[in-house]
């Protein structure tokens, strides 16, 4: 089982131009279907970004705090690079360009912001407490075979669904658009902003809720604004279903840390495949279908 | 008064390499305080990559439907060139890349997503309906020149608050973290998919009622999606604020129309100067402090 340090590892390779080359390998432990997460590919081009920056001069930003990218077709697992190019490198941030290459082609477009994030403390103000979740225990672990693809992703990642949140997977989703879960890596390391990158967009869309469950689906364009640097311990995640139309979902995931305190969001468009007839209707709170 | 369409408009250069490259008139009516409005340089980027998606090829793409930037700097008003490189043309989006440059230096990068949206027609599912909002006749007009700096903004975007959410015009902010505000092009012009661009990020920061209101809010990072054709006629937005930490906010806006359809959503992070002491309590809602 690659870890999430080795699997998003990069290796910077000899060059003095303005464009900097790092060698990925993509490991197939991190798939969604047959297809890498797109928060795991955010992860690859944030590491080669926060590398550059460091080395640029700018060794006080080394946590990726906003990362947007464009989802030009989906990469396969295997060897991949990253190409960084410097747009400014400030006082408090520095904003670098990341692309993910492989085959000579490019498959996602990054801008990435860093900085240097404070652990998550009390905020001045917060409309977003963490809302409630059943104890991690009680909880549902997701297993890698319980859908009509493989996500070996749920391999590295624990991901543990609130009961009242995952009907889904047996058959019964809830009509309301949002899933909670707990989150930790399988390989025991502690989160930090990199593996928040991994939390805002790793739990099964929140649209499987409504009764979308025929496919993943394809991120299109993926925001995440990361907060402060996480406490030991194992995540909250609530992907939420903002509007879905005839074909685009927009969805919205915040993570919250072990002492409860958000620590990032991430906000994406994704292409969806609607079912025959209406939405379900919702099923009253705490309700099971 | 530079109406919408003269203000953004942008005019290609000769050229046959893989960046286009365009002149454009930042102008200084868009302005709030010394700078161009945030979304106002989206668009102006937006309308540069349309017509490049359009002239490649993708002339089925005529709508931005996603457009993520990070701002390195900000450009003043007057000359300014637009660099458009195309990521990749393909069925139903086109992708690009855009960067606003002035003086040799860059300002800001930007990721445009472009497709072609349908008119607002009711969604398949909608987590947000329109909140509430007074009659537009009933709600206060806001003027560029009621704070502490200028906002000629003001002259060229009609804004209405609601005045349970306009409490900081008049020094009594409501503790709440949201605005909400009609919105109109001055030039009578109705709104389309590069308009919303303006809209998701033109009214007052809502952490104004939160008692911050010592200065604007630079923004870092916006990244809007625009998810349809608004109908004609006035737009309602709703800028809230998630998280205010000690130096940042994020920030999200919807934007509805005169359906009350949702059409476009920004969200932003935030630098932020908070005043001393704790925020203000909330005031009950419907009451003006």
């Amino acid at each position: 089982m690659a870890g999430f340090d080795s699997a998003t590892a990069v290796r910077r390779q000899p060059g003095d131009g303005a464009v900097h080359r790092y060698d990925a390998e993509l490991d197939p432990e991190w798939r969604i279907g047959t297809k890498p997460n797109g928060g795991y590919l955010l992860a690859v081009l944030a590491r080669a970004a926060v590398d550059v920056a460091a080395s640029a001069g700018a060794a006080g930003h080394p946590h990726p705090t906003a990362v947007s990218a464009h989802f030009l077709a989906a990469p396969d697992a295997g060897p991949a690079q990253v190409e960084v190019a410097v747009l400014r490198l400030g006082r408090s941030a520095s904003q670098l360009r990341a692309s993910l290459i492989a085959d000579g082609r490019r498959y996602v477009e990054a801008l990435v912001t860093c900085g240097r994030l404070a652990a998550a403390a009390d905020p001045w103000w917060d409309d977003l407490p963490v809302p409630p979740f059943p104890p991690e225990e009680s909880c549902v672990p997701a297993t890698h075979d319980a859908l009509a693809f493989p996500v070996p992703l749920l391999k590295v990642v624990e991901e543990r669904l609130d009961p009242a949140t995952a009907g889904f997977a047996v058959g019964r989703p809830s009509g309301r658009g949002e899933i909670r879960g707990w989150l930790r890596l399988a390989d025991g390391r502690p989160p930090d902003p990199l593996a928040l990158l991994v939390a805002a967009d790793c739990l099964p869309p929140a649209t499987f809720e409504l009764g979308v469950v025929g496919s993943w689906v394809p991120t299109l364009e993926l925001t995440v604004y990361v907060r402060a640097v996480p406490a030991p311990g194992p995540l909250r995640a609530r992907p939420w279903a903002r509007l879905v139309t005839a074909d685009r979902v927009d969805e919205q995931c915040d993570v919250w840390d072990s002492g409860g305190r958000l620590v990032a969001t991430g906000h994406q468009l994704a292409g969806i495949r609607l079912p025959e007839g209406p939405p379900l209707p919702p099923a009253p709170p705490g309700a099971q279908r």
